[in-house]
């Protein structure tokens, strides 16, 4: 076996961040996994990375995004440089196993491999063509056997533009080898300095000025721990802690820290629609209202706790969620259908909620804020709970939803009645174990299951000092008048509904980017989050090549399991959602030009993919919650009648833009009201705290969950006036000093 | 004539503050004059002030509150020592036509005297008992013919308690001679520095320690100006500037900035229930569907103005409504039945909401809040308006609440449709021409004169965004159901409601100081305040003392005509208010018992100060919105019975509490979620942005008005999220230092 090693040099002097392995023949994985396996001996934090286009910079980014441990990259020159050299002497010592090639620009580099190689015999180096001729000329020069090949990207300025910027980049880049080199202000000895000597040592091999993934949020709060399932062992180590809890779950209302009784009811996976996984227990009536009476109950003593101390809670049943991950990864694959990959961004979105809520917490709800105002007097703006907040949350985030209402309530001192989906009810009840047992008096947190029915009696009743509410629009209308009812306080309905999500690329997008970002926005889930794109509208310039462009990316997308790691999409939450959609595709097959129909197993409650083009953008008039994206044209010249008809669904949740201009970009974010707006990426994924999410218009209510006004809503403002003076003069001005 | 003029010394050596004058007999009061015109000419900036106990740290606190243009007294000792001096010396060379009594126990001070004296004749020092034996023993021993008499204040120790504690608080000054003097450590050459030495000269007269009242809130806003009443110049110049303004008001909608036509009703002066004040167009529901689809109109123009435009808009309106109070005086005492106390307040605050809410726009609505996130993205949280507000604003601060919700609909970016109460349309129309011609466009304020028919309208129509609304708490269930009704968007509505508010006297408060606030809390303003005091609740122990000096100050309170300085009360709104109150008041003389009965004038809509005593707190169970106080008795161990009760109201607008025991305080303000908690003073009157004002329960929804979360309140939330790494590298990464 022979591997073809190339260690690539990029033009500014990064050093390839570490090996791109090139392997050829039938024996190619063996080969890869092989050299992987040496690189990991070189530096327990160094990953070899077979993605192409891994750039450090964008390697950071994604690590911050995922909340690993650490990153998967060196992330300095210096350290990148040692890296490189330290793998250059092992595969130079495996010579002739395997024939290294090394591709750089660096004559430090080049004449430590010369130096550590002791020849030049079994290896190579290479070059870009127009770069690095006087280096290379003075190598052959003077080591007459020295191999150097001559490279070049190849490919139509279109093909190549983003190649181009990213050298332009790098070679303005202050530490770039090419750029220094050509500076007559650097003396010689600088560049001929061993990475070693930069280092300094093992304590300076952190780049110390950029923050961990997990300390992304400074001191406020953790960032929630994620997963690299790109990397073999941290994938196995996720099955294996979902292993240990297969079984049958249970869910059944809780009362003060009860389980109420009734008639159980099987919960069955999605996956096949007859695998039993879990019993349920559905409230009466009675039981409903014994929650409200409990939760009543309990308000007073959980709102007279410290902010702190409630904050501590829900923090540690942030630290206890991310240790029983795979409980809720196999809850939330049985019950929901979720892939392995959105269980572990759901439970992240989890814990973010609660430690951010915790921190809204500890900044609005404790001691409280001093205003400015005349002399002799202390006015203070203070927070606390409202009384019961009613928590009605949807099946398609089971978890991050149903958490995120739950604490958000809680933080603020209310007493909650928490009402999960009637379709997931497994996942609610272990999550309300799991803050019980962080710390939340059962009093304070009360769970009632069941369906909408349930919800109508509780948001009825007379104890009610707030509602949130995720789901349909209309179930939002009915609430709202089930408040207005009533007379008595006029009750706070916090209500994130749906939306009829569009994506607006212009003739300048790029369109690999557009792609990737609209076949995970519309298929992702399988469709079925609140943020999904459903509507794509394509600059007619560049509508055919997109839409080809999507139908092929669509082809690759795998259906199946949820649990195993190599599936895209799972199934829809239930077999009603499934005959909607399928009603809905096959109304398309016949007006709508079909782009792509993607085809689903036939045992369980899936929907394949599919594409359909549509004539106008208003002829989407309704959500269509899953895994369909309607797709049109316009033309540059239509572009206001395309943003009035987004406008004109009366919804307003996410928008996506792509574009190359900052400005179009900027004038359509300013012309919608839209709630989340994201330019140049996908649409979904609004991360807690950095992306406050929910919409205007039909779509909700505001104020945005993850968002700096959110824990404030669920509570009551108090300013507390106090004359300072009464007592017989005013001592902070006696006792000033002039 | 001849006035005896003590320059009152104080045990700290400050020295007076100013001179006190005690004059006698029956030109008593030219004296004064006289001696105030002496002081004048001293110093501009000096006032005498006659008020007992009126010490200069109070001063400073009442002139940040009145938003005076300076402080009436010196701030540091030794400016008020040169202004002593200053004084001293004209004093004595008026001698003998005035006997000047010099009381202090300042050694410098009384050589001071004595050198500008020139001997010992025609003039006398005064030393407290017990203080400053040495001093005057030295004194009397080398000036055989000085006069000093000695004296003391006498009382209990109750009385003197308050005295007490102030003397301990000065004789803690740093800057006190007689602690200075006792300090070893302190050479005598410091004691002995002149204070025109320690000054410096005029450059250095102000105390630049102390912001002036205009500049209390810093860089964000100019607090707004006041006058002082106390001052003579001061209140005739606010009466020249109203008498231009005398004559018959008009008021009629006003749509795109045309004034509305139509049928003609008059509007007449509460004073007499005779006086033609104004001529009013109530509009017609065509005149309002028309206004509504005007502001629809006019709202994209107004919200895509930028935050900073928007604001600099109010901005000018508060400054010209500073510069027309005299105008305004005339229309709230004539439309409302105003003082000019009130008016002058009402005139403030409405100054204050439009230069806050600017400052908040600013703040919020501009370029937005860059949130934290990972790198290669740039997350913006930022905020817009919502559409169309209507606001619907009461007839009790006809222009500061008006002002209010219009201008923090505005400052959020919504074009508004503002409906003023039906009785004081006259003040609304002319605030609105005064934002108009502050630059708010026609098209963005459009005003609808009505009744309540008129407005259920507006808030039932189509294209309504949101609703802000303050006044009863049964009109605010009409209009949440009316919005609710509709299936569109859910619209917000921010009511402020009514209140049964309660201050409560537990056995270690102040009496005084419990009156002089109960008084003012019940009575100022006809008691027509949503704040204002309804059910006083005084400790057993001291309730017959309290409840006589109660009596005793509502005798003094004189009810009259609004525009006369010396009325305390002026009439209520309108007939249909007096007769609602006259038959509360002719109920409460059948089954409580009375402490105190006024009598009113017998023309116009007069109600007099009622005091009635009422068994348990619950049996006030509704807003008696006028001057009429009902108190009731609570036993030490019943404290708990009491706040239930008050809970138990429903309602949560203000809450009084006089204690000397701050825990006690504390424990209320933390049991009760009253919006409004006021320790140890008055409860009315709460200041833009000190003191936010609103409540919870069935008086409001929040949030506060003028507090930091209203403006927001009134738009939605964007979050544009950009992948600034999307053009092929991240830049901010690549271009980092290390």
């Amino acid at each position: 076996m022979i591997a073809v090693v190339a260690a690539d040099k990029q033009l500014s002097g990064w050093d390839g961040f570490g090996l791109a392995v090139q392997a050829y023949g039938k024996r190619a994985r063996e080969t890869i996994d092989w050299v992987a396996g040496l690189a990991a001996e070189l530096d327990r934090r160094f990953m070899v990375r077979l993605v192409k286009g891994a750039y450090w910079d964008t390697e950071v980014k994604r690590a911050q995004e995922r909340g690993l441990a650490d990153y998967p990259v060196f992330t300095r020159k210096a350290m990148t440089d040692l890296s490189y050299m330290a793998c250059a002497e092992r595969l130079l010592a495996l010579r002739p196993r395997i024939y290294p090639q090394f591709a750089t620009h660096n004559a430090l580099t080049v004449a430590s491999v010369l130096e550590r190689a002791g020849g030049t015999d079994g290896y190579e180096f290479q070059r870009l063509h127009g770069m690095g001729d006087p280096l290379y000329a003075a190598l052959i020069e003077g080591h007459a056997g020295a191999a150097v090949r001559t490279y070049a990207p190849v490919g139509v300025h279109k093909d190549l533009l983003a190649y181009l910027v990213r050298r332009l980049l790098e070679n303005g880049a202050n530490s770039s080898f090419v750029s220094v080199a050509a500076d007559a202000e650097v003396p010689v000895a600088a560049l001929l300095k061993r990475p070693a000597a930069i280092v300094g040592g093992p304590a300076r091999a952190r780049n110390a000025s950029l923050p961990l993934p997990s300390a992304l949020f400074g001191a406020e709060r953790r960032n929630s721990a994620g997963v690299e399932f790109g990397h073999a062992a941290a994938l196995h180590a996720l099955i294996d802690e979902m292993g240990v809890h297969e079984g049958v779950a249970t869910a059944a209302s809780v009362i003060d820290g009860e389980s109420a009784k009734g008639q159980t009811r099987v919960a069955v996976s999605p996956v096949d629609g007859r695998r039993v996984v879990g019993h349920v227990i559905d409230a009466t009536p009675e039981v409903a209202d014994r929650a409200m009476a409990a939760a009543q109950a309990g308000f007073g003593a959980w709102s007279r706790m410290p902010a702190d101390s409630r904050a501590t809670a829900l923090e540690r049943a942030a630290n206890s969620l991310e240790a029983s991950r795979g409980r809720f990864l196999v809850l939330l694959a049985d019950e929901g259908g979720k892939t392995l990959d959105d269980g572990v961004a759901e439970i992240r979105e989890a814990v973010d909620f609660l430690r951010y809520y915790a921190a809204q917490a500890r900044a609005g709800f404790g001691a409280g804020m001093v205003l400015p105002g005349p002399t002799g007097e202390r006015n203070t703006l203070r927070h606390r709970g409202r009384g019961v907040f009613v928590c009605i949350s949807p099946w398609n985030f089971p978890l991050a939803i149903f958490i995120g209402q739950v604490a958000a309530a809680l933080a603020a001192g209310n007493a909650v009645v928490a009402k999960p989906a009637e379709q997931t009810p497994l996942v609610a009840a272990e999550a309300v174990r799991l803050l019980h047992a962080a710390g939340v008096p059962a009093a304070a947190l009360q769970l009632v299951v069941g369906a909408g029915e349930i919800g109508a009696l509780l948001v009825a009743h007379r104890a009610v000092a707030g509602v949130a509410f995720t789901g349909s629009t209309p179930v939002a209308w009915a609430i709202n008048r089930a408040l207005a009812a009533k007379d008595g306080p006029i009750v706070p309905l916090i209500a994130e509904t749906g939306g009829i999500n569009a994506m607006i690329v212009d003739a300048t997008a790029l369109p690999e980017q557009v792609v990737d970002d609209a076949v995970l926005s519309a298929f992702r889930s399988a469709g079925q989050r609140c943020s999904a794109l459903r509507l794509l509208a394509v600059q007619q310039d560049v509508a055919d090549r997109v839409f080809a462009m999507l139908a092929g990316a669509a082809r690759e997308l795998k259906l199946g399991d949820p649990r195993d790691p190599a599936t895209h999409i799972g199934p829809v939450v239930d077999g009603q959602a499934q005959a909607r959609l399928l009603a809905h595709i096959s109304a398309m097959r016949q007006t709508a030009t079909t782009h792509y129909a993607g085809v689903a197993p036939t045992e369980g409650f899936f929907v394949a993919p599919h594409i359909f083009e549509i004539a106008r953008a208003g002829d989407l008039d309704a959500e269509v919650f899953g895994p369909v994206l309607h797709v049109v044209r316009y033309k540059a010249n239509e572009i206001e009648d395309l943003l009035a008809a987004i406008e004109g669904t009366g919804y307003g949740l996410t928008l996506g833009i792509h574009t190359r201009i900052d400005a179009a970009a900027e004038r359509i974010a300013a012309r919608l009201a839209t709630g989340n707006v994201y330019v140049n990426r996908n649409m979904i994924g609004a991360v807690v705290g950095v992306q406050p999410f929910g919409g205007s218009g039909l779509s909700g209510t505001g104020p945005k969950a993850g968002g700096p006004d959110y824990v404030r809503r669920f509570g009551l403002e108090q300013v507390v006036s106090v004359n300072t003076a009464a007592a017989g003069g005013n001592a902070a001005l006696l006792a000033a000093e002039e």
